[in-house]
Formats: C-alpha cells, structure tokens, sequence
C-alpha cells in the first residue's frame, strides 16, 4: 500500500486531527509534513490540490480536507 | 477498539470520500450511516458535532469534517 500524505501546519486544528488520523490509520502508512517548518513542500501539496490545512493527500491522489485550520494562503505567509 | 462512524447523505462528494475512508481505516471498524435514508439518525449525528456531510466521528468524539457534501440543513430538506 502507498503512503498518504497528511499535511499540517502546526495550528490546533492541525494537531487535533493529526492525532485522530494517526490513531485510525496505520502510522506506517503515513508521512507527516509540516509545511510550517518545511515550506519547500508547499508547492508539491498545492499541486496535489490541497487548498487548505489540515488536509491527507490519499495513496490514489485524491485530497481529504479535514476541518479547517488555515488556507494555503495563510501557510506560505 | 470502538467504530468510528461515518455520515453521509449519498452526495458526490460523500461517496467519494467514503471510498477513500474505507481504504485507509479498516472497513470492520467503521459503521457507515446514511443520513438521507435514515432521517431518524440525524438527531444523533448534530449532537455528535456533525455540522456538515461527509463527517466522521472518531472513536474519542471528535469530528472530522472531510470535504464538503451537503450542510445538516439541507441533509434535514
């Protein structure tokens, strides 16, 4: 199986559902990116079509916006 | 472990979603709730937190509002 890819960006919202998701699916299965501390990957979430954070990008490519912690617009200020 | 629920109203988006979900968390720990054939669980889903479909609720309580189908209002229509 391929990983997901859950985006964050450090806000409460963010944290709130990453301990959710990482509790119903396999961490293993999933890599965990801060685009706050890592903002040379967000060009590749927006290219997978992530519009807002917290959002996990499906091993088929499809994005799950999970809740609403902050725009993509608020990430890359 | 306890299930986590899903809810849904048969919209695009939900569906969907649903797939993705039921790919990523063991089907087995997942009970799927239909709202708009069972009217009668909408009570139980607003008071859960579901402001919106396709949402789910974890194990713990929390809700994880996935996307947007359809606001409660217009599920109740």
């Amino acid at each position: 199986m391929s990983k997901s890819i859950f985006y964050h960006a450090g806000c409460p919202v963010c944290v709130s559902a990453e301990h959710d998701i990482l509790s119903l699916i396999n961490p293993a299965n999933v890599e965990i990116v801060h685009l706050g501390n890592d903002k040379s990957k967000i060009a590749a979430a927006e290219a997978a079509g992530v519009k807002s954070v917290p959002a996990l990008v499906t091993p088929n490519g499809n994005v799950l916006h999970i809740n609403f912690g902050a725009s993509m617009a608020d990430v890359k200020a």
